[in-house]
């Protein structure tokens, strides 16, 4: 009955608003507004700015669905708003909850999602921590700091330094954030976060202390909660931040141990669970080097760690998170590309700040962006640049880790991201090595981001497997090679094949010989297809490695190929590679066609030269 | 320096108009808005509706740049729309083309795109088929006819019986076109077509006439073609009409002969550089049983053909329209998904017409459709529904032909689409077979859309090969099994190779005794993996096949299993899947799971019975 009156009937409000009554935000609602008019969903959007971003995408029918120019928090525009609109939803927390309160009583008939209680929970972060605790929600120690010197420097005694002082509401983007690193930075802490004693005691924000969080990745899940209680969560990614603003976002996370992505998106689901209402919600969380998972903050709304989604998944998080409010079925989360990556467009700084480093145009973005396959250029349609404003983001898709980062790095160039240091620049691979004549150097795709692990028993195989990493070279297939063996390095080996899959890889080439169990060992303790290379060794001519690689038991399969051909090894993983990338197959294509020249060459010279004179090449 | 301009300066005015003053399109404005709002590209739209589907999505910023509401061929509104507008636009070619010239004549600012004269050579269908023949591009015979039933006789005797009676102009989804079967037609035709006595002469409709063409399949191409004369092209896709009126879209196309693609693309390429100006077209083709291609039509404009783009490639035909005619960088053509099918959402025949088959609502439609994992539901926001009308569509995008033609099953069966009759339906796969325990029957997955090919050298392997296919069933990966000799049926051979790839088909498992020379071959003629089942025979012990399998030389691999062991076989070609399918992983890893733990029962039972009285079940 609810689908019956979706269609051009139901309407739903948009409900936006920046406390600081300039447009901060916008470009979520924006980014809802495309799939509300696939499903002829009407919106009303509630915004101060007539030329909001979202707003410039909904145009109203009818004069009785008019958008409304104001604040969020004056509770005539909010009861106006609950006067035109079934739903109403939010694309930012930072709102006035009594008035979504208000609204709710002041008419039966409006759904508010997610629910005003969960609003008000998460938009206090020491609220939202307290909340997380109680319900035994991994998170990192915490304690409220009173907005006092002596206050301050009592939790950097009960929490160690350098520790997180936090604004308790309305810090996003590294604003209302402040290390404090000894006692002697109280007054600054103070200052800095609007604490201090030289704002009087009604404005004075509200504090709270984090204990620090040596990290190793920032991840985050986006998470989908239907109105019947339904939780569907997005893949894990990874979120890296610049000047504590989310600059990249990776899909899907690559890690070592397997168990982190169940673990993440479990930790994610459950924290979701525990409050009330429909939509979507960001979860942001820390992984740490023993494995660890921390929840570091959660967005009751669309995320931007969720954008990817647009382009990435086969239903956005808009498209679901407007799906959960109106209690339509949850759209799949999957992924329909094999890798994506999302970068944020930020204003620069102006030309008045000379100290800052120079910084391209978001013109002179996109300009380079309009030129990387895959890349989809998204604008917000803001009237005007700040600097480190969101105006816009890009997301790229591709077929692996190493094509995605490979079509980033001009980006990355272009924002100065330093080649050496900084962490997101040594996520993309380097430019290919040719040499003086333009060919390109054996070892050129051996890469950060592999999609074939080649791995040997001992180094005395490698005159015989560089063969195959020398034909991924020339198909320009991402690898890595190493030796990892069976018998002499066991733990080794058990990590190796046990981290192959979530570390990105698709297929791992093993040689070996004499016993050779590489091959059949890894095969056992992955899901990746494996080939086996049987190397000849000084005796039996390379049929015992043949036939310790080959005659596996039924239920763990080797893709074995003839004595030390590892070159076929290569042209078999280039096979298989382009499954999963069809581009790849032309290129095989041109690689048999080559063979069969090479032959008909010979064929033209045996009839040149004659039988008798026919000098065989090696 | 055309960038700078781009955000938020540069406009763009999409000029759309039905001659009939009804709003029949207006979809395909709407679907150039979203990709105009990510550049921040303004868009003015001229339309006889105030509340045209593709107005919805634009709410003018400023009123200067407000939209028109009026029919195209009044030239105050032409003027009008010229004087707000850098560039002009179509997105029907049925409009008047006059107009759009005195468009350019009165601003020497404005570029029109395509040119005037492409949509005058486009519109008349008569002379674009001769445009076409003068440029020597393959199109089935035509002539003129006039408009008397002796003409119409005279052509029957020039082409044949049956031939196609056309409008030249202003014919699209089957209206304007007649099926002439014998002389006794004649009257009827010019009736049916607008063309007989009764209509006054200078309203009377012109006409030409097209050989009958006996197609296998209609296919399609979109081509974009950049303002430097840069032309791409989408995919080669299959197009399936019902009622005359495009039904369904699968993309990519799959076909026996892999030379098929690359003619149709050529095809389509040469004939859209014919034409002048920027922009997307669409370009209708016949495929003949001898492989023989046909273009039937062209749009110069994006195309029902190219909805699919829009989730399934890595830029969009609206998109690229945008970019083609602002002069900006062609975006990929690439698909980003494996595979995408796009069903058109026609209205309903209305309840008064009691013959017809009883059809969905939208709604219902919708309803199914949001349950459908990978589909994406388009709804065109019109504010009236009309049999036979498009109201909407939907494109489901998946990671096998089989996967999205099981996702698209429950939409056609709704429909009504006779299971037994309707060539669509016979590209769904059949409803998984399960036993009375609800098991899956071995063969469940035996598919007309397989991803892995079984063959073997003789029915005398099938004994042992029938092991792979029922591990694909387990997975419920779609296959298909047959024999192929290499030696007694060489021909099959080299056909069964050489149309894998297109087909659609992923890994090749071949299996054979003694010479065994069928895997090996089968790899010589294919870009896809083969994977070998060495069968073993009644002497040698299967070292022969072994040996014939796994030997072969550099240049064309052979993934070689141990000898008889088809079950590994069939588990290789599940792992070399999932590659492409990341699902599947999780599937692969618990069949592992399951081994283990058979072992441990064992290991259990074991440790209970003691050593002395454990039984070894075989």
């Amino acid at each position: 009955m609810r689908l019956l009156t979706l269609s051009l009937l139901l309407r739903i409000c948009i409900a936006k608003i920046s406390l600081l009554f300039t447009s901060g935000g916008g470009q979520l609602g924006r980014m809802l507004a495309y799939p509300a008019s696939l499903l002829n969903i009407d919106l009303v959007i509630l915004d101060p700015l007539p030329n909001a971003p979202a707003k410039q995408l909904v145009n109203p029918l009818h004069s009785s669905v008019n958008h409304l120019d104001g604040p969020f928090s004056d509770s005539d525009y909010v009861t106006k708003l609950a006067s035109m609109a079934d739903v109403l939803t939010v694309e930012i927390e930072h709102i006035n909850v009594d008035a979504l309160d208000a609204a709710q009583a002041s008419s039966k008939a409006i759904e508010v999602h997610p629910a005003p209680s969960t609003l008000r929970t998460i938009q206090d972060k020491y609220i939202q921590k307290e909340w997380l605790k109680a319900r035994s929600i991994s998170i990192a120690p915490f304690c409220s700091v009173e907005a006092s010197e002596q206050a301050v420097r009592d939790a950097g005694k009960s929490l160690g330094y350098p520790y997180m002082l936090k604004s308790r509401t309305l810090a996003y983007d590294g604003r209302g954030n402040y290390v404090v690193r000894s006692d002697a930075d109280a007054a600054a802490a103070l200052k800095a976060l609007g604490a201090g004693p030289e704002v009087d005691e009604k404005s004075r924000r509200k504090l709270y202390a984090e204990k620090w969080v040596p990290f190793e990745k920032e991840i985050a899940v986006m998470v989908v909660r239907g109105k019947n209680g339904e939780v569907r969560s997005y893949p894990v990614v990874e979120t890296i931040h610049r000047d504590s603003i989310c600059h990249l976002v990776y899909a899907p996370l690559r890690v070592r141990d397997p168990k982190i992505i169940a673990a993440a998106k479990q930790t994610a689901e459950r924290a979701i669970a525990t409050f009330e209402g429909a939509g979507v919600f960001g979860v942001e969380m820390f992984l740490l080097a023993d494995g660890a998972i921390l929840i570091n903050e959660i967005a009751p709304r669309p995320h931007n760690s969720g954008h990817y989604t647009i382009e990435a998944c086969e239903s956005s998080q808009y498209e679901n998170h407007l799906r959960a409010v109106l209690g339509l079925p949850l759209g799949s989360t999957e992924m329909k590309v094999q890798s994506a990556v999302m970068l944020n467009f930020l204003g620069p700084p102006t030309s008045t700040s000379l100290l800052s480093r120079s910084q391209p145009s978001i013109d002179e973005l996109v300009k380079t962006a309009l030129n990387i396959p895959g890349c989809t250029v998204h604008l917000y349609g803001k009237a005007e640049s700040r600097p480190g404003r969101k105006m816009g983001h890009v997301t790229i898709v591709g077929a692996s880790d190493a094509e995605v980062r490979t079509r980033l790095r001009p980006l990355l160039l272009q924002l100065g991201v330093d080649a050496q240091q900084a962490i997101d620049n040594a996520l993309a691979p380097l430019p290919q090595h040719r040499d003086e004549h333009g060919k390109l150097r054996n070892g050129a795709f051996n890469s950060r981001n592999p999609l074939v692990g080649i791995i040997m028993g001992s180094d005395s195989d490698l005159p015989v497997m560089r063969d195959a990493a020398k034909m991924l070279d020339g198909f320009e297939i991402p690898y890595e090679l190493t030796i990892v063996s069976a018998h002499r390095t066991p733990d080794r080996l058990v990590e190796y094949a046990k981290t192959a899959v979530t570390r990105g890889l698709r297929v791992v080439i093993a040689g070996a010989g004499g016993a050779a169990h590489l091959p059949g060992m890894v095969a056992s303790m992955t899901a990746l297809p494996v080939i086996g290379v049987p190397v000849k060794g000084s005796t039996l001519d390379g049929v015992d490695s043949l036939y310790s690689i080959v005659q596996m038991p039924r239920g763990i399969p080797v893709a074995t190929v003839a004595i030390n051909n590892a070159t076929n090894a290569g042209l078999l993983a280039a096979r298989i590679v382009a499954t999963s990338i069809p581009s790849l197959t032309a290129q095989v294509e041109t690689y048999s066609a080559r063979l069969e020249n090479e032959v008909m060459g010979k064929v033209d010279r045996l009839e040149k030269d004659g039988w008798e004179d026919y000098v065989v090449k090696k």
